[in-house]
Order: C-alpha cells, then structure tokens, then sequence
C-alpha cells in the first residue's frame, strides 16, 4: 500500500489511486486547474418517454429494474432527511431482494439510521461507501471493515466531482417530500418537508437515471421544481420517504452553557470590534448551539446600532428566520433548513431564497457564493499551530463527522472558528491535526474561552484589534495553556492502512484517513 | 447546390450540409434518435473568477475583448426584448469597431429593430444569422443576399441545438433587466423589465462565455436568480438595453373583427362541446388578437360550468392574469410576458411561475411540459389538404415571420389553428404549403369563418361532434370554398438556391426556404 503513498503539497501522505482510479494529489489553494471538459450525460429523447408525462412506476425494485440496475453500478442519495431518512435503507432492501451486489453508493451524506446498511456492507450488496459518514458507518469505515476507499467530498466537492465526471453516478435516487408524475419535485410540503433538495441536484442533472420517490404525489405541476421532472425517469410513490420528528427539528434551541455562550459572546465581540458587523455585512453560521448563540448576540449589536445585513447563509432556523422577518436580515440565502421554521418560511417568503451546492460552493464554476459572504463560524474537531483544522475525525482516529460545507466555506472573507481548549480533557488545539480538512491558510481566528487566537496571515484584523480590550493569545499561548491543564496528549495510535481519503474542493486528495488500531 | 439535396420523409428537399456542417434530413416524428451525449463546456475554476464575485467590467468592447473574441465566432443574444431589443445593436456596433469579421450571429429570434444589422450582413460583420428573421432581416435572407444559410429552430430545437452540441456559442450576451455584479440576473423589474429570461437560458449553460448586460445593476443577490451568476463571466453596465414601451405593451388588446371574434368564439365552442374544457384541463393561447379572444371565451364557459383549468401556458397578458386571479386558472407556466400585467404577476404571484424552453419544450429531455397541455391554439400563413402547416412564409416565397414555439406546442393533446379562409385574397388552405413547418399529422383541428375541419386522424374528435350544431367541414370543402372566392392561386415564384432551412424538434431538417424570384 506504502508504494502508493505521495506526500503532497500540504505535506500529507496521500494515495495516488484511490478505488482503482488515478487521484491527484492536493497541489495548493488554487492551484489545481481542471483542462477537461464536463461530464457529458447521454442525450435523452420525448420519444422514449410517456407523451402524457407520467412517469409513475410502481414501486421502487420495479423503478431499479426499468434503470437497469447491476452489479457494480454507482448509486446516490441525498442527506435533507437527515437522520430520519428512510429511502436509503428501503433502497438497499430492494437491491438486495434483486441480488445485486457490489453498489458503489454516494449518499451526500449517511447518518446513524443508516447503520441498518452495515449488514448490506458486510453481505456484499454494498462495496464502498463514498460520502461523509456520521456515526456508525464512519466507525465502521475505520475499523477497517468496508471494502474499498469511502472518499469524503464537501458538499461544493461533490457537486463538482459529479460535474467533473470523477464521480459518474448511474442511478440517482432522490426522496422527495413533494412530486408530481412528471417528477417535478420539492422538500416544502408533505409529511417529510425538509425545505429543499439542492444536494440531489448535480444527481438529478448528471445521473444516467433519476428515480423521484414520494410519499406526497401531487398533480402536475409540483411548483416550484427544485428538482426539474426533466432530468427524471421514473416516479415511485411509497407510504413513508422520513420521519417528520428527525427530518426537522420543532425546537432548535441555544446553547445553556456558560462556557459555550461565552465564546459565542466573544467572537460576536470579535466581529463588532473589528469592523466586520457593518451595514449591509453578510454571515453563515451553523445550527449548533454555539453558532446560534453567535446569531443571537449579532442580532442584539445590529439592533444597538441599526444596522442590518444584506444575506444571511443558511442552514437556516427560527432564530434565523426571526430575523429576516423583523427586516434585520435582507436574504437568506439557504442551503438546509435545520426547523419547522425554516420550511415554513422558505415556502412563504421570496426573501428566504433555496440555493444549491452549485450557486452555493462548486469550485469549478465561474465563481460561487461562498467567497461573497464577510464572516463565517465554524466548528472543528481540531486545529494546529499553522491553523490548520480538522472535522472529520476525533484524535483517536475514529472517523465520525461528516465533512458538509466546511470546505467550501472557507473561501469566506474572515473564517472564525470558537471551539473550547479541550473536551473530556482532550486538548483541541494541537502539534498536528488527525486528519486535514481545511488548510490553515484559510482559517483566520480562533476563539477560545481562554482568548483569541489571529492567523499571522491576517495583518489587518491583528491591527485592528491593537489597543481594544479583546483577549487577543497566540495559538501556542492557547495550546499551552489547555496542555497545563490536560498534559500533552499521545500521538493517535492510527494504523498503516488508508481507510478513506478527504478531497479539497477541487476534487485533488488532501489527506488519508487510517485504520485505527483496535 | 442541388447535388447536396435529398427529399426527406415529409417528402421535401432538404440539403444534407449545411453551413458546411452534416444535417440529418427529417425522418418522421419520434423517428430519429440521438446516440449522442451532451454538449460539455470546458470546466471554469473560481481560481480565475475574482474572490468577491465582482466580475463587473468596463464596457462591452472591454467583455468582449476579454472573452477573446475572434473572426468566425459564434455569438448569441435573445429575444425577450422583442422590437425593443437595443442589446444586438449596441453589441454589433462593439463587434465592428473591433474590426471583427464573420460572425454567426444566433439570436433565440431577431425583429425589425434588426433592420439595423444589415449594414453589418453586407460589410461582412455579420457572416449569417441561425434563428427566427421577423420582416426586414427575413426579407434580406429571401432575396438571396444573406452569405451562408439561414437556420430557423423552435424555442425547444434552439436549447435542444445547444444542449446537443450542434450549435456551439462561444459568446453568450445576455441583456438583463436586473442583475448584480455576480452576474446573476432576472427579468422581474427596472426599467426593461420583460418577465423572464429563459430564452438566454441555454446559452448560459453551454457557451463558452458569457456576458451579462444591464441597465439596472443591483447588490448581491439578484433574486431570484433567472440567469445564475455562477454561469456567466462578465458584467457590463450600460445605459440602455431596451426601449420598454415596445418591449411589453401597455395594452394587450383583444381583436375588434367580427370575423376574428367569430373564429375564436367557434374555436371556444369546439373545444366546449368536446369536452376539451373540463375541470382541470389546460390550455395554451398567443397572444394574437384571436387568440385572446379565444381565452375569454374560454373564461365564460368556465365561469358558466363553474370549473377551473389547472394550468394556462404563458406567453402571458393582462386577461390570463385575471383568469389566475379570479382562480379560475391554477397555475400560469410561462415562458414570455406579452405586457406589464404580465410583468408584475410574475414578479409578485407564486403561481405565476417563469418556465423555460427546456422545461417546456426540449424534445431532447426526459419529457417536456408541451405533451401535458389539453389545447393550444395556434396561428398559421398557410395550410394544406394533409393539415400540413406553414408559419414562417408567405405564400410568395418571402421568409418573414418567426417560428417561437410553434413546433413544439404541436405535442399537445389538440392543437387546433383558427385562420381565415384568405388573406389579402390569397387563400390559406393550399395543396402544397410553401415552407412545411409542422406535419399534419400533429394538427388536429382547422377553425375558419366557414366552417372546421378535423383531421382524419382523430376519429375521437370527429365522433365526438357528430349530431353537434358545430359547422363540420372537410379540409378540402374549405380550401374549395376559398378559391371559389379569390380564384385558384399559382405557385410561388421560388428560385433554387436554399437561403434557409427549418429544422424539426429533434434536430433534423424538415424543409428548405428558397430564395424569392425578385
């Protein structure tokens, strides 16, 4: 396996094929440029399809059958559903039941209720998976069991690797909470609104088939098409495409620890200090605690200055929502909804506006919206003394998160990342990150409970903060301080093998993800 | 030149190059295949689009010097502007003080504004034009003085032609009534506000560049996002792009005939006593005279049977605004807006929703919109015994009026064409149309002030009005009628030489357009 192994430009040892095909190594931000053309799908014609424009099948084994489905296909599904999705585990119930085996399956991401897929992993219906795993599948994954190499794309990354053609997906499976016959599909209605679908759409665009499932068939038109019943073939209706309860949450609620509002209060500080909450700014932040807690005391610091911001970048939620109703936020511009309030408001109001990867973080377009936005905040697993930063794995190895638009966000103007010195005493910030996710270059502030730490890259915000009562540290000042605490933690006990590999967002390998010794 | 023409399964001679190019002769409906795939456009990079997403340029010599504009091009604009276009001028005028030469210049469908290009046509800026000639432009092609050959598509052949790879841009120029700086862009407001854009749609997705030209910049995000940023390359700012009183009318105006008002009230009548309105039918009107009178007609048979249509096809006007208002229509799909009623329902009405050729129309999909639609009513210059039609022709010869979406509106379930029985005493029914554009056996019904006639075909229909008082006619009683009045007309005094050809759905060509004896 050794032979395979090149260090790349950000000094990682990587793969040079991975599942067989040629991978290039990361070369640098930007560095990379792509001499190809894009993935070409085969031209289709009204001639074999239905003149009246319904495209029901009954059932979904039926739906794979007309697809063509055989051993070794490649097939996606989309994440809206979240942990409550339940095409997924139907869908390999049915590729099972037809005895097909070897599926190279690309969720835009799996989550704990797909453990179910483990026993399809290990019976050979599944090969590999190619996807960020949350949980069991990632668990699964580094223990070595999975044949083949799960690749992990951002969500930009994936779009472009299906856009590129190094991911070339033969049947796209794409649960929808509303369809029409003709396969024009959304997520704001029905029993499993999730709010929208944008993580189907380079499957709907670029898949050499594409099954619509629905538990919610409307007449034709299902308006709007966030998925066009143009790129469809089929429609299958079944009883249940999600659970409602785990597909959105009625309740998103901010975090109640001293500690986390602290450093949410920090870094609003930060931003208002620094000039970056200005009129017409613009920001993303997450839907964990910590990140709403950061909305809140930016809502309260627009207020106090009545200013108010041009978009906000979703994941959107109610608190969110509550701001571009009181006029303190102009746009969202939203990729998911993470509550009932966000479906709620992305189907009423023309300001709460669905996105995709594609407009969103797709690296290999004409720009993207993700370098527009002023100030984003993140999480991180951890982050070394060069700012670089991982979120994919725990300093055990153990591969658990999912990667999600953490890449591609970080083209934004100023990244943020408040995360605590450690957790359950592991220290966060460190000598060397477990895995590479995002190269320090690109991240510009640290915030901890015990100060803030500034890129040296970033001259003008360490200006900027020069005489403010900001607890402005060094990275090592921080490292050393939660080491003085915890003591210095072991080296992670990784294995020789490579399990999976982490993409940049231009589709090169940043970095290996290894076995870990059990 | 005639060496090169073979007569194809509509029985016409059709040139098997053209433009230098190989042409496939038509071979039937749904006959030809593609065995292709998609056109694919080299992949861009955010490496080379600027950070913030600023792609503003200074002036549109300056965008298309940086496109690389060179001799022999392929350069595109669109039509929404109709007579009010000032887009292809401006750009035409830029072209020649470059000293460019040799341009195919393909508009989704030029208009007399047009007139103005000649002098470009005849210095040799301009090679030859592929899409619709309305008058003056049409003329110049007819007499034989255009250089290379004329290439007439539907709205659904234009996307199906760029989609495939048969008609590659490597300049899209996309006039906008609103965008930003991104380069994302709608039709929705400021002073050349047209509706929508999807005309321009395809040549977003496909070209090679693509530059955004405006009258009316706004901040990041253009909402909603017709055109999408992530596609285009260049902004430009302009004074003009559109004089807005002959781009929407102030006033659509129902026609005042007594003749025309009885061929719409016999065409409503019609598809009244076949059951075609029903609850929850569909149907699709211009926005002719006739036709509008067709719709209101229309309008009192649902007000008096108290049931409503699912959806109306736009090209959208003030009276099928009401009709969505009043609820008497559930949905508008629309592809143009004919006035300002249109404008701002689309702007403010959900279910106003902007469609585009491949949504609607693209043979070449996995199904379209146009197969779903009960009834369209549809205009036309000439008709023969087989209900083979004309609309692009006189019956002198002359090229002069557009083709739109005429052929693809043919996929409707009924397609009926209200004509009168003459013109300017020249009758409409004829043995032999002068240009075939649509094959009988897509053409349903023909209303005429002196009775209908119903295509053989459709033995359904004709059952249906046997006992009816509808004035039922055959095809050939109707064109006896005509003669009896304006006398047996001669032939057109065509020449040989093919200035034009009029290709089908798919691709193919299904007839030539021949230079006029002058």
């Amino acid at each position: 396996m050794k032979t395979d192994l090149v260090k790349n430009a950000a000094g990682r040892l990587v793969p040079v094929t991975v599942n067989g095909e040629p991978a290039v190594p990361y070369q640098g931000i930007g560095k990379y440029k792509p001499q190809k053309n894009k993935h070409a799908p085969r031209i289709a014609t009204c001639a074999d399809y239905p003149s009246d424009g319904n495209k029901l099948v009954p059932g979904l084994k039926e739906a794979l059958v007309r697809a063509g489905i055989r051993n070794g296909m490649t097939v996606s599904t989309h994440h809206h559903f979240r942990d409550g999705d339940l095409v997924a585990n139907q869908l390999f119930d049915a590729i099972h039941e037809l005895g097909i085996k070897d599926i190279r399956w690309v969720p835009s991401a799996s989550f704990p209720c797909h453990g179910y897929l483990i026993k399809y992993l290990e019976d050979g219906t599944i090969h590999h998976i190619e996807g960020s795993m949350n949980g069991p599948l990632g668990k699964f994954a580094s223990e070595g069991k999975m044949r083949g190499t799960g690749v992990l794309r951002s969500h930009g990354g994936r779009y472009q690797a299906i856009q590129d053609g190094e991911l070339k997906i033969d049947i796209a499976v794409i649960g929808a909470p509303a369809a029409d016959p003709f396969g024009n599909a959304n997520g704001l209605s029905g029993p499993s609104a999730c709010g929208l679908l944008g993580f189907a759409l380079a499957d709907s665009q670029y898949a050499d088939r594409v099954i619509v499932v629905t538990d919610n068939l409307v007449p034709f038109p299902c308006i709007p098409w966030q998925i066009q019943g143009n790129y469809v073939d089929y429609v299958v209706e079944v009883e249940h495409i999600g659970i409602p309860e785990k597909i959105v949450s009625g309740t998103t609620r901010i975090t109640k620890s001293p500690d986390r509002l602290y450093l949410a209060e920090l870094t609003a500080r930060f931003c208002d200090v620094t000039g970056i909450i200005r009129d017409g700014f613009s920001f993303q932040s997450g839907a964990g605690g910590t990140s709403l807690a950061v909305g809140e005391y930016f809502r309260q610091i627009m207020k106090e200055r009545g200013i108010k911001a041009r978009f906000a970048r979703g994941g959107s939620n109610k608190y969110l929502v509550s701001m571009l109703e009181e006029g303190l936020v102009d746009y969202i511009l939203d990729g998911q909804t993470f509550d009932l309030e966000g479906v709620r408001s992305m189907a009423e109001n023309p300001r709460h506006v669905w996105t995709s990867p594609f407009t969103s973080y797709n690296y290999h377009g004409k720009g993207n919206f993700a370098g527009m936005v002023d100030v984003v905040i993140l999480g991180a697993t951890e982050i070394d003394l060069e700012f670089n930063a991982n979120v994919v794995s725990h300093s055990d190895g153990y591969l658990l998160h999912g990667i999600g638009g953490w890449q591609n966000c970080l083209f934004s103007k100023t990244v943020i990342l408040p995360v605590p010195l450690f957790r359950d005493r592991v220290p966060v910030i460190r000598d060397r990150v477990t895995t590479l996710c995002g190269p320090g270059e690109m991240i510009d502030v640290v915030v901890t409970e015990r100060g803030i730490a500034i890129n040296p890259l970033r001259k003008d915000l360490l200006d900027k903060v020069k005489g403010t009562d900001l607890p402005i540290r060094t990275i090592a000042e921080l490292k050393e301080e939660a080491e003085a605490v915890c003591g210095v933690p072991e080296t992670s006990g990784v294995g020789d093998r490579v399990i999976a590999v982490v993409k940049w967002v231009d589709g090169t390998v940043l970095d290996s993800v290894w076995q870990v010794r059990t």
